[in-house]
């Protein structure tokens, strides 16, 4: 009656492949379980970390806008530029979102149209998949050294414009042949800082034997979850990348089937018009440029700096740049809900003026409660009162962690991850919410442009770190 | 030693549901073998379709631009613009992609942010889908009336800026708890006319009785699967939203795994820069601008025309527009090939100057050969040559259809799907191409700005017409 063939099953005939690994989860979940490698021992991390902290030694240091070196402002537009016209430009973006408490604003952006590559090397050592992480120091860290991923590289780098010393591992993640892609896709960065930015986040897992370079080491799944736990240890990059790892040992059930959940956010991405439009940044209103920094006028949001870096081990030895430095720590968090005994959490279809694509998915709050300090609690985004006076017992996870050190100046935030219950958040959130699994974030992080670099963030710590809700236990 | 759990099957514990549906692949395979339906017979249709077209007669008819009421060219752009800023613009791109035997050009294209909802109502009758198709006239297709999907509407329409009639069963498109979505997901249109234009391709299920207004019917996916076989009877939009039918039924196997082809895909998005910025239609160079059209300095491409409408049964009874007319009929075809005994297509990332993120999935070959007619033979793009004179016994479908004919005059392709063997394209085909499965394509169309539109035209074809390398026989 039907034409339809069950799915076979069974070897595929040469020279097909399966369209997908099932082992693969099993070989994820397995490096989770490890608290201890077979390189690196966990004990050992806090000397290495430290050795490689006073052999990187930098000083930072904030100078006038006058004092950068091959950076000014340009006499047509006022944008912030290199003069190789490379890197990036601070340049102004106009929004309109016509909705929400403030549904027009203009402010200074970050301009990178070139696509990074964000990717970390593993590689199986007694049967256990380890992931080469790096030491590296970026002017931007509170603590300037942090773990990043093996290759941290914008096209800038590894076209060598600006003539440093080659990316070490780059070859790994440039020719295919020489790894096996195990997560691989352009995700967005800070919508609310950058504009239409997205780096390539990729996994690839080697059989050969790279050498191992001093300012790298091998560590387990398990090993960077407990790092994951430490505030400002494992870098944003590093984070983002995590989040893509195919853990797997998800329920296949949820409150919302996937074909429910991807039209809701369809629906979301439709609802919301939103443009966003480049403008010179000598045109931007509402905030005032000094000689040391572009700030909002009322003293909310970020203002941008300039910087010297002075280093010894970077790929160049010093250099100036521009930095967005943000007022205040953020809260960004994920409520978490047991649904029918499988944990999900409270995500937020959040209009960002910087996104390609008007909306993603980004944690349940995500916000510097300083600007937001001066409207009367109603007016308040939801959710962020009821997360800033959590009953700390409630806390499931809680650390420090920065936005990435090489644009943003002292970017830091409490990422929190929060138990509620049926009393305090119904299964029918208000507009904007819904609640999902990690298994259908997982799934969404496979694609480009469904969840945000903050919710990335909250993704790898659900992977990685053995909370209690992780859908396998 | 690791925490990871099997996946948990049975019933989904309350309130959960399962994330997939097992059984819907099944009820659209059922659809698609029903070559006869439960309300209008077959045979009955071209009687059906006839009398609509008498029922809808309107008359289109070429005017100068002076004659265009409520749209005139702006005078400090020169851009083309309706009174009430609303409906669409015709503006300028330069587009820089610094590749191929054109890295440059500037062009005129159709500027329409607002997001359209295309929506195909489904409901069982005797047990088999039934799509609710809409005999619809537009001024652009040849024929004038095609089936659209029940729901066609700008956001113009359903906001009612032009004040026409209530768009009929919007309300299942709209309100989620009308129905049920099967497909719902953002899809582009032409990159080459239309800047950055996607629109919300939906199906959904109804266990209502909607009435039946006298230009819609109800057929199964093997009724529409035969009128696809024929020539400019289902439109451009319907093609789009059958597309998106989650119809299952693929092997579990393939050339390359999902995660690689993700994999690749995502290395041609980073590989191609490509820079398209709006300019003002007065600044494009290479056109020209006359009385009744603009046109390609070299008579290539397409021109922006103007029509006058009169018609009595659309939302509003007679309107004048602009339209884009492309100057040749074009060739749009998939070379597949059977490997390991599974069907694949040949895929083509391609850049096109309006989409919204660089390069999305095209068909093997999509072309106007008489834009090429002027290059020597290797400068003309790869497999054009192979697909114009393909031996007629390995051409396995082919109709000719026309693009949307609300923007579109006489837009029309040859659709093909064009069997090859080891010895004409090999496993490892050119850069930028790849061999891809129906189910791979059917997997990707759930998400938006993978496949393109033309791509998706063919596998509408693909799952809803018998040919002999359906995966499911």
């Amino acid at each position: 009656m039907t034409p339809y063939a069950a799915p076979v099953t069974g070897p595929a005939p040469d020279p097909l492949r399966s369209r997908s690994d099932a082992v693969l989860p099993l070989r994820f979940a397995r490096s989770v379980a490890a608290a201890e490698g077979a390189m690196l021992r966990t004990e050992d991390f806090p000397g290495w970390l430290a050795g490689r902290q006073r052999a990187q030694a930098i000083t930072v240091r904030r100078i006038p806008f006058a004092d950068l070196a091959g950076w000014s402002f340009e006499r047509s537009t006022g944008n912030l530029v290199h003069r190789s016209g490379r890197f990036f430009t601070v340049e102004g973006l106009h929004v309109r979102t016509g909705e929400g408490v403030c549904p027009e604003w203009q402010q200074p952006i970050i301009k990178q149209p070139e696509i990074g590559i964000l990717g970390i090397l593993v590689k199986e050592f007694d049967g256990v998949l380890h992931f080469l992480m790096q030491a590296k120091m970026e002017p931007g860290n509170p603590n300037l050294l942090q773990l990043s991923p093996t290759v941290q590289a914008t096209r800038s780098n590894y076209t060598k414009v600006h003539r440093g010393a080659d990316v070490k591992y780059l070859e790994y993640f440039t020719q295919p042949s020489r790894g096996r892609a195990l997560a691989d896709v352009l995700q967005s960065e800070h919508g609310s800082w950058f504009y239409r930015k997205s780096n390539r986040n990729m996994i690839v897992e080697t059989d050969e034997d790279p050498p191992l370079y001093e300012d790298f080491c091998w560590l387990t799944l398990g090993q960077i979850g407990e790092l994951l736990r430490q505030d400002n240890v494992v870098n944003m990059d590093s984070r983002s990348v995590l989040a893509c790892a195919p853990v797997g040992g998800e329920r296949p059930w949820a409150l919302h089937s996937d074909t429910e959940l991807l039209s809701w956010f369809t629906a979301e991405r439709s609802r919301h018009e939103v443009r966003a439009d480049p403008i010179p940044l000598a045109d931007v209103r509402g905030w005032v440029r000094g000689e040391e920094a572009i700030d909002h006028a009322q003293g909310r949001h970020f203002k941008v700096v300039a910087v010297d870096v002075a280093a010894a081990s970077r790929e160049v030895a010093s250099w100036t740049q521009p930095l967005i430095e943000p007022h205040g720590l953020g809260v960004t968090a994920f409520l978490v809900r047991r649904i029918g005994d499988v944990p999900h959490v409270l995500a937020h279809a959040r209009v960002e003026g910087g996104f390609l694509d008007t909306v993603e998915l980004g944690p349940t709050v995500q916000y510097t409660p300083g600007n937001y300090a001066h409207l009367p609690p109603g007016h308040r985004p939801p959710f962020l009162d009821f997360v800033v006076s959590a009953d700390p017992a409630r806390i499931q996870y809680e650390a420090v962690h920065s936005e990435e050190g090489g644009r943003f100046l002292h970017a830091e935030s409490r990422y929190l991850l929060i138990e509620v219950d049926e009393t305090e958040v119904s299964l029918d959130p208000p507009p904007g919410y819904c609640w999902v699994t990690r298994g259908q974030l997982g799934e969404l992080v496979r694609h480009g442009h469904y969840v945000n670099v903050q919710a990335r963030t909250l993704l790898a710590c659900l992977s990685a770190v053995p909370v209690q809700w992780r859908e396998t236990r």
